[in-house]
């Protein structure tokens, strides 16, 4: 651990040089990281894809990700106003004295970053929480993920020479390479360490976030532990549109072998005419996909073990399973089905299971699909699947809806996570143990930053973004209204 | 408990229907309150003034101060940008398509909210954090602080009178008045409490912090439990301003004797000509000052206990202790003096001594005081005494200052707390459980809402903050760039 312990304390002494690095050297190291990357070529996509099974399409897909994530904070950098500046001017006359009061968010300190098996390249070593630590002006500790420890050694190697080329402190990157469980705990209670970013299971997560609240001073731990993401399929639809639908559906369930954490392991449906034929093009859909190997032996296992103890349970039944048979390492997609009542009473039915797996639970009507949908825990996002007919007849669902999860999707699959504004990848607990915040899109950065309050601070002793003259020319609150002043 | 868990699922049942009411008849609810607790007149002043020793024109200054808040965050409602509402419209041409994605902050869930003794009205029962509950949309249940129950329970009934008058959801406002520790701890734990809100000590913020996060679903707390709002004293505006600042300083310890949380319990200052006339001038002021009624029996008790074992630590002396004999319940102000490699090496004098004392810690040169500074744990506020020749001087002081706290002073006193857009009341740990929000002004809004991601949602189904023609006339981000669309 000494290692890991030096690596904090660089950390910590980098901080300070780096906070103050205007926010146009950050946007320069930003997509300078991103054209190292772009720079190592099939190299990283042929390493990355011989550690991860993923196939080399969809790790080229994830680069592009990755390395837009990366210009889409510098620039916000750039632009500026994600700061939040606030300006409220003095009143003397007020009884008592208004003072001049400006405020702005500076970055929390080291952040400590677990790379996310599932995506090598978003989620991990130069990701989406990196990017967004990075460009708060908060150094980062990559833990790299042992599943594919030598692309988070090529991808460090990239940030590395960036931080060279562009003259940032040194140690404003740390890379801890050390897989063990005791090393991610000691990373989390270091006393260097400010925040934490994790993407993965439960488990895992939740074990984060337990060492980070049992610490001398608690810090924010912001842990995506995926869900179920309940997708409710409204009785027009069903009836009218039963065949589109499992395809659809069947193309979301196996989409990357399932290995997402959007990836729709709930179907709510009423029981009728229409169910009977989704159900059957389902089963036709999910026997003909072909199965692939999944990430590492640890998913894979997890898979089976989840799978068949659901399988198992009393009043489920198989639907459908792909009909070829798994080689090593392969997942073997399937669906299963279950009553309501059953599935209200048996919580072993509510966990996920990672992989290309999706229960759906048929209901005797609405009520009783609302009563599943409300039984769920957080949800990253949860699916309404409806024509017009159901909106109009069942409008009370969307009152429901923002309590069940981040994100609410409209006749489409939950699978598919757009990097804009706009974006919300979180979700009450156990999605995610902090609900108040994103990890995907431009918000994520607010999760690594704190507001603070200047009073009464002459002038020519403000940070640019809070200066008289807007020399930045950001958006600001200025004495209570929005404008560029 | 019965009673107390009755409370939640009331409350709990009440958010269904206060959610989805308009900003438009919140903002009405909240002035409601405020007209009917100034209703209440002197009778309610004087109740106050009987529990907690605290004068009237205190008191006064108080209740405006409460009524202004409840009318701040009405107007915020009206004015409705708050929600932080964004739109991303759709891209179909781009490969995979864009969706159209809109996000905007919606309500947790009920709010538990203790408290303060030391602000009846402000920080209590229609305090900073219940009209910032009732304005995000959250149902709120006040545990009513037990040395002032009485107070509460009339604000309570003024609340209870604007939900019948206004058709608010008749359990939008519980009151809890079991003083016991035991009820604390099963509010913050009752399955029904989204988030909790707590002004006080640090022993009882972090308790319930620690109740929240070891949940089966940890939930945010807001503790703002006080620190010792470090004052550096520049060495030149010492030799130029010793007595003035003694004054200024003198009157901001013994400000209603001590009982804020941001009264300046340390003073940091170099040793030189100037200190020691600051320091006669310092003792002959706080020996004046006429001691006063404390605000109950506990704060008294404490007071006496952490100044007499502060007195005690070795390297530590008097500097002046108020002259009169202090009646029953009095508290006595007090200023000490102490070394700073004592200081340094003494963790029992980092601590805060609520009341009227202070701490003077005596340097070097300006590395011992940045050492002083910089071995403090997270503070409200931090101040900054100097000339433009010390801090022309001394610049790297303010690239430290945010890592301090969460408000810098500059040639002021801590004390006194505006309530505005740019007020910061929070800071790092142990200041506050969460740094990244602030408990005074607008922004206290934040710590009760999450964002919600909508993808594809029809138009005539979205939220007004998110439909297409902005019917609410607010400020959105709307495809990246600020506008009124």
């Amino acid at each position: 651990m000494q290692t890991i312990d030096d690596t904090m304390q660089r950390s910590l002494r980098a901080f300070d040089d780096y906070r103050i690095t205007t926010p146009q050297a950050r946007a320069v190291f930003l997509e300078t990281i991103a054209a190292n990357i772009e720079a190592l070529g099939d190299a990283l996509i042929e390493q990355a894809s011989k550690e991860t099974n993923l196939p080399a399409a969809r790790l080229t897909g994830e680069r592009g990700r990755t390395t837009m994530q990366l210009r889409m904070f510098a620039e916000m950098l750039r632009e500026g106003s994600w700061v939040e500046a606030s300006v409220d001017t003095a009143i003397p006359d007020k009884n008592p004295a208004k003072p001049d009061l400006r405020k702005m968010l500076v970055p929390l300190g080291p952040v400590v970053v677990f790379g996310a098996s599932n995506f090598p390249f978003a989620y991990s070593t130069a990701g989406g929480d990196t990017a967004s630590a990075l460009a708060a002006g908060c150094p980062v500790v990559v833990k790299a993920h042992p599943a594919h420890l030598q692309t988070s050694v090529m991808v460090a190697g990239a940030i590395a020479r960036a931080i060279e080329t562009c003259g940032m402190p040194k140690d404003v990157f740390g890379h801890v390479t050390d897989g063990s469980f005791e090393s991610g705990k000691y990373l989390v209670e270091h006393a260097a360490t400010a925040a934490v970013g994790f993407t993965g299971s439960f488990k895992g997560g939740k074990a984060l976030y337990d060492y980070a609240a049992a610490r001398k001073n608690p810090i924010p731990v912001f842990s995506e532990m995926g869900s179920t993401n309940p997708v409710l399929f409204l009785p027009d639809t069903i009836r009218q549109n039963g065949q589109a639908l499992a395809r659809q559906y069947a193309a979301s369930i196996t989409l990357g072998m399932g290995q997402f954490c959007t990836n729709p392991g709930l179907l709510i449906a009423m029981q009728g005419e229409g169910l009977s034929v989704f159900l059957q093009s389902l089963e036709t859909e999910i026997a003909a996909v072909v199965p692939a190997k999944m990430l590492h032996e640890g998913i894979h296992k997890a898979y089976y073990e989840k799978m068949e103890a659901a399988l198992k349970e009393k009043g489920v039944s198989l639907v459908s399973r792909s009909s070829r048979q798994p080689e090593t390492m392969e997942a073997l997609p399937a669906v299963a089905t279950v009553a309501a009542k059953t599935f209200l009473n048996d919580p072993l039915l509510h966990e996920e299971v990672f992989g290309p797996y999706s229960l759906l639970v048929q209901c005797a009507g609405i009520e009783e699909m609302k009563a599943v949908w409300k039984s769920l825990a957080g949800q990253l996002t949860t699916t309404l699947m409806g024509t017009d007919t159901d909106f109009s007849e069942h409008r009370s669902l969307l009152d429901l809806a923002p309590s069940i999860a981040g994100r609410i999707v409209f006749n489409g699959v939950p699978t598919g996570v757009e990097v804009c504004p706009s974006m919300v990848h979180g979700g009450p607990f156990p999605a995610c143990t902090d609900s108040r915040f994103t990890a995907v899109g431009n918000g994520a950065v607010k999760r690594w930053v704190r507001p603070v309050c200047y009073q009464n601070c002459p002038d020519s002793m403000l940070p640019d973004a809070l200066k008289d003259a807007n020399p930045l020319g950001i958006w600001r609150l200025f004495n209570n209204t929005v404008g560029k002043r």
